[in-house]
């Protein structure tokens, strides 16, 4: 085994390269202790050199171009750290794979849509692609699936992975304030992606669930196929209606190898208030592994932020420095399997709140309906009201989502509900 | 990289055994993908050749004794999971190391003790030993630790480490139950080691939680050192009390490194009811790891149990065939350092409880020693009684346990308290 240095070429110097950067200079010693050798930064590279982000780059060559950065002969590994499905981030791994240099990223965007060829690209040129800071931040989970829980046939995975939706909702609860002023708020307090539908809209979120599916099932990723819906319809009604029911509102992903295809769904569901992902607060993630022989196994931790994810680079990068070369997805990617979507959801309990006109026997039409769609009701509450609508809110056994489409066609010819009521989906750990 | 099949002799073939053995059958397929190898059993070890286990032998060399399977020449890993620190299972171990063998175990007995020796020949051999399952079942926390989180300086580990503990203890909570009735219950159902002390003496907990510490730190194994208190003290009217202000009573290891020295304790403490290891059920391990970068990572999963603890070694197995070759303790064994356990603990919250006796003023006597003590009170409650002594609830401020050890003796000078006070440590995550 070498114990030659292993030089790091870091394209991307915002919050998460800074974090690398003094990672790798406060703990060198620690670093070469458990590598058996010095991880060194040679040349960076970013969009303006001169921005102060509190560490020291005159050590490093700098280079503009991170396409040059990429293919540099003093670089064996190249961190992308630059974020984007496409343009620079994916020129330049791919010339650091034609170059023969080793990749660690934490783009899940470029993975989650570009990352089967990238694969096949890297392992036609015996690279590896790594990628832990892509999903959940500082959590190990990445390396708790592809390697920790190997020999298990994996089962299901679900989790809360968008560290903003998650303080978007709690802060919605705590502060009881509408979406649209905590969205406003978050914003302003840079916890938003630039493009803040990438978090609301789930779709950073859909894109890790993508990933870890692909790893957990050996399958390609097909990002398009998860069922995909933002925290943008959550209203501070649903908040407090769900935690009077002994619920709350998480954006919750689900992916499900089932006998009618690959489940992916990232959507807000309720979950017990008192369950581990219902007491998940502000930017904590937890995601729970479920597979054949080792059972459930639930992981939490920061989502997001500098430390947790330039920890979650530093291990990929010491995986390299240590020898360990797996597959991207934990298995050759020609031998990853296409799969079709299942065209139905798992059956599940689902929350519905309704506003009920006051007319007489308008309960009984509801109840009426309902049984007569063969969908059961665990709990139904009405709530009082001064005039006009009455609030109702209704909990069913386990059913499926087209049994509660049949309900809403339904409801609507009863003449009694007032609008579309709101449709959540239970789920529990 | 080699595609040659990896070679197998697996000595012991109780649960943990016979369920590595149905996973390499039943998982065949996914483990050549994952890995590019087979993996095959060709020799096995165990006390009884005929005793029924569910899984064909027929295929597998039998030694009767596991030094000569250690040294088989078809063995490349030599799979030890007998158990026990001596005899046998070390035995072995080292002539697998000396016949030029990798290992992986299950045995945290033969790690807590032996660890760094065993590690220091595997080292000087260029062997790696492997032990995922030694600790906390089917969670991978030794892979979360030495690779997931590598990068980190760890500041603290705690966690619930033995199921069995937490099994009784959660079981007399919900059957209002005595330790001794739960305990006998435990034992009948085989929930319990051969020698129980190893289980609720907290000695199998501490072992574990040695070799965390070893990891984390970069210090040598020092299990002699580790501050133990088993559970067979705590009562059911603690349990009740404490879940009465809010708390939980828990076997909890706490590992931290302080200027003081190396804190390693495995003893009942309090925790928040409601909070994740407070909500820990029946065999649950949950373990959480503090780092300087990642913050808190919380893992939870199954602490015991055919499949969780076979899915561990299969992970070690499946390492070895990807190639992956760590040190065993996640840096050089000749590098760890010799660290003085900590002569006093950190400061805590604690909770008393005692009996008063029904003389007038005897609740301000406590109060004022305390006071003198310096010890400050957070909650106190005193219960209602017919007659005699009163039971009396103390939840302190943060303190520390030496200043505890003083209220406890001017306790006794008031000659208004009956009998010894039960202390316990109050942890929070």
């Amino acid at each position: 085994m070498t114990t030659d240095p292993l030089r790091l070429g870091i394209a991307g110097l915002g919050t998460v390269g800074a974090g690398v950067l003094k990672m790798i200079h406060k703990n060198a010693a620690l670093i070469g202790l458990r590598t058996g050798r010095n991880i060194i930064v040679t040349a960076v590279s970013a969009q303006s050199r001169d921005k102060d982000r509190g560490v020291d780059l005159s050590g490093f060559a700098w280079e503009d171009d991170p396409v040059a950065l990429a293919k540099r002969n003093d670089v064996d590994v190249f961190v992308e750290l630059m974020g984007g499905s496409d343009g620079p981030a994916k020129d330049a791994t791919e010339a650091a794979i034609t170059a023969g240099k080793d990749v660690v990223t934490a783009n899940k965007a470029m993975l989650a849509i570009h990352g089967q060829s990238l694969a096949l690209a890297a392992e036609a040129a015996g690279r590896v692609i790594r990628f832990e800071a892509a999903v959940a931040g500082g959590i190990p989970v990445v390396k708790a699936l592809a390697e920790g829980l190997a020999g298990n046939e994996i089962t299901r995975i679900l989790g809360v992975m968008n560290g903003s939706c998650n303080y978007i909702l709690t802060r919605m609860e705590n502060a009881g304030l509408s979406y649209e002023e905590i969205f406003a708020e978050a914003e302003g307090l840079g916890y938003l992606e630039a493009d803040p539908n990438l978090d609301v809209g789930g779709i950073d979120a859909a894109h890790k669930l993508a990933i870890l599916a692909s790893i957990a099932f050996g399958t390609e990723i097909d990002f398009d196929k998860v069922v995909l819906e933002g925290i943008g319809a959550v209203t501070i009604e649903d908040i407090h209606a769900a935690a009077d029911m002994g619920y709350r509102i998480k954006l919750l992903g689900v992916a499900q190898m089932t006998g009618r295809g690959l489940e992916q769904r990232m959507t807000p569901c309720l979950v017990p208030a008192t369950s581990p992902l219902g007491q998940l607060e502000g930017g904590t993630n937890m995601v729970i592994l479920e597979g054949a022989d080792c059972g459930q196994i639930a992981l939490r931790g920061a989502g997001a932020g500098e430390g947790p994810t330039a920890s979650a680079v530093m291990s990929d990068v010491m995986d390299l420095a240590r020898g360990l070369r797996l597959s991207t997805f934990g298995q050759p990617a020609n031998t990853l399997v296409k799969t079709q979507p299942a065209t139905t959801a798992t059956p599940a309990p689902f929350y519905l709140r309704m506003q009920l006109l006051d007319k007489p026997g308008a309960l009984a039409k509801i109840a009426s309906v309902m049984g007569e769609a063969g969908v059961s009701v665990d709990r139904m509450r009405q709530y009082g009201h001064d005039a006009g609508n009455a609030p109702v809110l209704i909990v069913t056994h386990k059913t499926t989502r087209t049994a509660i489409d049949q309900v809403l066609v339904d409801f609507n010819q009863t003449q009694v509900v007032d609008g579309t009521p709101v449709v959540l989906r239970i789920e529990s750990a």
